[in-house]
């Protein structure tokens, strides 16, 4: 299977596997800030790309790793990307196994490019894509929504082992990663399952500070967004709440046929209609 | 295995085969000219790393690309390398499985940059690293060096074919690709094996039209350079020579120890000094 989830997911000769392969970059004053710590953005092009392999509710194994860097950069600017890439690779267990070094044409301005590619591994059966979800599914979010961009998008823990262990105890139907924000990415979940969702504005988990707008829209959350049948639903609140005591699960709303799909207003951006309906 | 050869080496499952994993990237400017049709550009950025998954004996599988353009392109550049790439991964059974399409922050300029990770597999005995070559190997170059910046790097052909037939019938010893120039490449394939080389510069094959200097140095050419043991090379060559008639194979020297290697002068670039003695 190719595009349209969160990773590509391959045959891995005959064995119980699927492997995983993703490709994600990072570009200088659109991923990150020009002074932005290098350690941190090498930390963050890896860290985005493992958390798109936990939202298959894989792990991932290895990463080659190119870095495009206009000459005006320090070699010690290059050596600090790859340190905060090393570092967040050896605590998710991932081998860095190649990559390269480029420099853009253009000497003038400050290019500064990264890209990651990784590849992950993935019990069949545990292998959860965007396109499982079932009418009457609950849609559940972990952590807190909005306003990473003061500094959790650098510092995000990929939810790999949240996502493995729900993928061993309570296997969701659907399952991806929120890189663009829950009103853009809990469409996308639902158009690959062929369903409609209802939101429940009220419940959506805010991080402090942020206004409702801001927990849908601002992106970068690096949270899983997930769907669970109902019937299993209560017995897995339960256990999550003992195994990740600090990490908050909010049940956001549930999956519901396309024709009584509620958001559609949030695909078209259309926020004074919604400002006015969420609260009817 | 991880870096120092042309693709990192990897376990794949309790199969037979390892998986190969590769990442290579093209600069507009450095890897090829602002007016290259971008078709070829596309073509390029693929066949480069088929070239290095060959070189291990494997054959290509799937593959991921990034692609790095400033919004004053047309839609339909991105969309010509999409073809130019695709119609080259249909010719080797490689399958696009995902990727992304990024802006550099500034819209001033012309940035373009694409990026290909490739995947790959080969037989366990059938994978060729660098670093086998054996004391009096034979150091061969399949079709001719130079002058590929006229054409050739944008057009070549990924020799999968040759190498895999190598790694059936006459397994090398050693085998990379040559991209950078025998002269670069032939010291790293040596180094690797912890040995030394005699080149013999009267036997380097000459594309039409260029000087040894240019066959030696100029790079780019994508033929497979590798070495086999002595007692077969004869039979090799015979069988070579029906099997692919019209790609010559040239035996250029041979490994030799470390410490009688006259290969000194190229690797610091000494080429005044290696224009007299090239002759003697």
């Amino acid at each position: 299977m190719g595009a349209g989830d969160d990773c590509a997911v391959l045959e891995y000769g005959r064995t119980g596997y699927y492997q995983l392969f993703k490709t994600d970059c990072l570009v200088q004053g659109v991923h990150y800030f020009p002074d932005t710590e290098p350690e941190l953005v090498g930390r963050k092009a890896l860290a985005r790309a493992i958390s798109d392999i936990a939202a298959m509710g894989g792990w991932p194994t290895q990463a080659v790793v190119t870095l495009v860097l206009s000459p005006n950069y320090q070699l010690g600017y290059a050596k600090s990307i790859y340190t905060g890439l090393s570092g967040l690779a050896r605590e998710f267990g991932v081998s860095v196994v190649g990559g390269e070094t480029a420099r853009p044409a253009t000497s003038t301005g400050r290019t500064a490019m990264i890209s990651v590619s990784l590849l992950g591994l993935v019990e069949k059966g545990r292998c959860v894509m965007r396109s499982g979800g079932r009418e009457g599914d609950h849609i559940y979010v972990t952590g807190s929504l909005g306003g990473s961009l003061k500094g959790k998008h650098l510092q995000f823990l990929p939810r790999v082992w949240e996502a493995r262990w729900l993928s061993e105890h309570y296997k969701p139907s659907a399952m991806m990663d929120l890189s663009d924000g829950v009103a853009k990415d809990l469409p996308r979940l639902a158009k690959q399952s062929c369903l409609g969702y209802q939101m429940v504005y009220q419940r959506i988990p805010r991080s402090p500070g942020c206004e409702l707008r801001q927990a849908l829209n601002d992106g970068e959350d690096y949270e899983l967004m997930f769907t669970v049948a109902p019937e299993r639903a209560e017995a897995m609140k339960g256990e999550w709440l003992k195994t990740f005591p600090t990490l908050p699960l909010t049940n956001i709303g549930w999956l519901c046929p396309k024709d009584q799909s509620m958001g559609s207003e949030l695909d078209q951006g259309g926020w004074d209609h919604f400002q006015v309906s969420v609260s009817s």
